[in-house]
């Protein structure tokens, strides 16, 4: 056999896919599968949206080949989008449709990086993104931002981190795995850092449609004059519309990074798959009302987490935010990756490992509890007060 | 400003945008615009293609998040096909669904080469193989396949080329862009040759759909044993199906190199987009009377090209094969890139220069005779002896 790339053959397996095999390893004793592993919404997309995704992939017209930067409609329909949501003053020239947000991470890595330089990211990460700049040959540093930090990143630990060879920052907010949304003047004083610093911040907001009411614009970042020349905002329109299985995602930056990044763009795919774009385009500001009744859903879903663990003595939710619980599970001394597993084995309850967004996350699982309905969060409680690992 | 990665930095624009730029600077005196440029089927999808595309697209099942490898049923159907194409004996789990050819070879150079190891490619390529490997860090090596060599690469040459630091030899046939049909009994000499030195060979054959009639299996190497160690295949569904814009291709391989090939796919995009692979899976097989038709038809437009060259003195085709025809222009002194600059800006036809496809190419332009209909291809007789350079 011969050898592969040893950046890639060191990589673990993908942890989804492990997580399908616990899911067949259960035998319903304990009630139905309860599945709040992927962030992977829990209902159909709009009516609406189905009926355009149809009519675009039946027309001739989308099976050809289209702009590398994306369907002009629908990257002018997202800037005004942006503009609305962050009182920014950009156009569809400031957009990059991609196949997902994680090509965009990609797409940016690769844009800005050089072999050999290094990613700066929190602890717990997303695990793709670190997979991801393994893969390409890239440094990672990590600043911490678990319990002891409030699930934030510290500034000051920040501007320490931030050391020759950092050419990026790269946060998720609201946060994967954490839930953790970050505050606009935490934001605000990271971009200023970065800037001083001289280095990108690369801010993932794939979750950002389901902040709390009344939370207002996530940040201020779009409108501080020069953001083009160091922030890159990446977004997916799998989770708020629905439609991960369509891969549709978008970078926001500047014209000078976006002509870097087109070029990535065209060597990893050409362009993104046309037919959800055109649809996309078509309905997308006409989806805001169910967009605000999903975003209300998935905010009784929250409440019913926090409620189904409070019930419980040993289980505990140290983060809560968009889409995601970070939750305490009762065996401090056993590694997440093995509760998790026998958790969903035996209990019928799929998560994801802290393990699997870092080191020292032994102690928390993910609930990506936006997956599920309020009346199987209510199950919750008496799932896991019966759960025990074996042998304990 | 900030730097961007000078591996991508240093690339040049993708190519396919600056035609367009010519396309709309044409005034039309000469007749309709002609596009011979990018390889973008002429005509629409079939029909039931059509319509199973808009039932996958409209489902709420194509909106989720699928499997990495692709739909079991495209994966199946398509081992199936290349069970009877190449009287191979391999399934579904030889099979990686990818967004398109160019994300598979993306895929391809990730997992087998380091950083700093090499690919080897042949003299002219396809321009964007070469422009991700760059962008990737990678080194590349190339042999020459071009006039001097009958547009195959010579087994002498290419062994030789096979030094320490070469883990993989890149091949495309029917070559893009010479057009070049590589005997089943190079393929396999080559294909000996890189077991016996211990290196990959990647094989994209995204135009073997367009073989001439009667040409038989485009090669045995699928019938060697062991090739699953030494041998990866590359295919798009773009043009035997004309659908570029729905970005599907596929990956043949062994399962220990789509095991590592699978992890670089999450890291990419999670998975290809689903609809499209539903749809094509529940149509492929009915669509080879359809794809006969096209391949006809396109022998056709070959038939045509060689008419309408042959009738020019100072326009000569050097080579033609299933998709494509090299060209070598009138002007001996002139680059090609100017050439087809100016035959597009002032004559309306649209080809690709040679520069863009390497070094030594300044003779030619890429026709992708396959685009244009035979009526359309007819005219070009004309349009080129009425094309002269400005000032020439």
């Amino acid at each position: 056999m011969l050898k592969f790339n040893p950046l890639v053959a060191d990589l673990p397996a993908p942890p989804i896919p492990q997580i399908g095999a616990w899911a067949r390893a259960y035998d319903g004793a304990q009630g139905p599968l309860l599945d709040m592993s992927q962030a992977a919404p829990g209902f159909a997309p709009p009516a609406a949206l189905l009926t355009a995704l149809g009519q675009a992939a039946a027309s001739p017209k989308a099976a050809g080949y289209g702009p590398i930067a994306g369907e002009l409609a629908l990257r002018s329909v997202y800037a005004a989008e942006i503009c609305a949501i962050y009182g920014a003053d950009i156009g569809a020239q400031n957009i990059q449709i991609t196949a997902g947000c994680n090509q965009a991470f990609v797409a940016c890595a690769l844009a800005l990086l050089a072999p050999g330089e290094t990613m700066l990211m929190t602890n717990p990460y997303y695990f793709n993104h670190q997979s991801t700049l393994a893969m390409l040959g890239l440094q990672v540093d990590l600043v911490p931002s678990d319990a002891a930090y409030g699930f934030l990143p510290d500034l000051e630990a920040l501007e320490q981190a931030i050391r020759p060879g950092v050419r990026a920052l790269a946060l998720v907010s609201p946060n994967n795995p954490t839930g953790a949304i970050y505050p606009p003047d935490l934001l605000l004083a990271i971009f200023h850092l970065c800037r001083r610093k001289r280095i990108w911040l690369i801010l993932d907001e794939t979750y950002r449609d389901f902040l709390p009411e009344g939370h207002g614009a996530p940040h201020l970042l779009l409108r501080q004059p020069g953001w083009q020349n160091h922030l890159i905002g990446l977004y997916s329109f799998s989770k708020s519309c629905c439609i991960p299985g369509h891969r549709l995602g978008a970078i926001t930056a500047g014209v000078h990074a976006l002509a870097q990044i087109e070029k990535v763009m065209d060597n990893l795919q050409i362009c993104a798959p046309r037919a959800a774009q055109i649809a996309l385009a078509a309905v997308l500001p006409d989806l805001k009302p169910w967009q605000e009744e999903n975003r209300r859903e998935i905010a009784r879903r929250s409440v019913a987490m926090r409620q189904a663990l409070d019930a419980l003595e040993d289980w505990e939710i140290v983060s809560i935010g968009a889409y995601f619980a970070y939750v305490r599970h009762p065996y401090p001394d056993i590694a997440s990756s093995f509760v998790a597993e026998k958790l969903g084995r035996i209990g019928g309850v799929l998560t994801v490992a802290g393990d699997v967004f870092g080191a020292v996350q032994e102690a928390y699982l993910r609930f990506a509890f936006a997956n599920a309905p309020v009346s199987a969060i209510e199950t919750l409680e008496d799932r896991l007060s019966r759960f025990s690992l074996p042998g304990i």
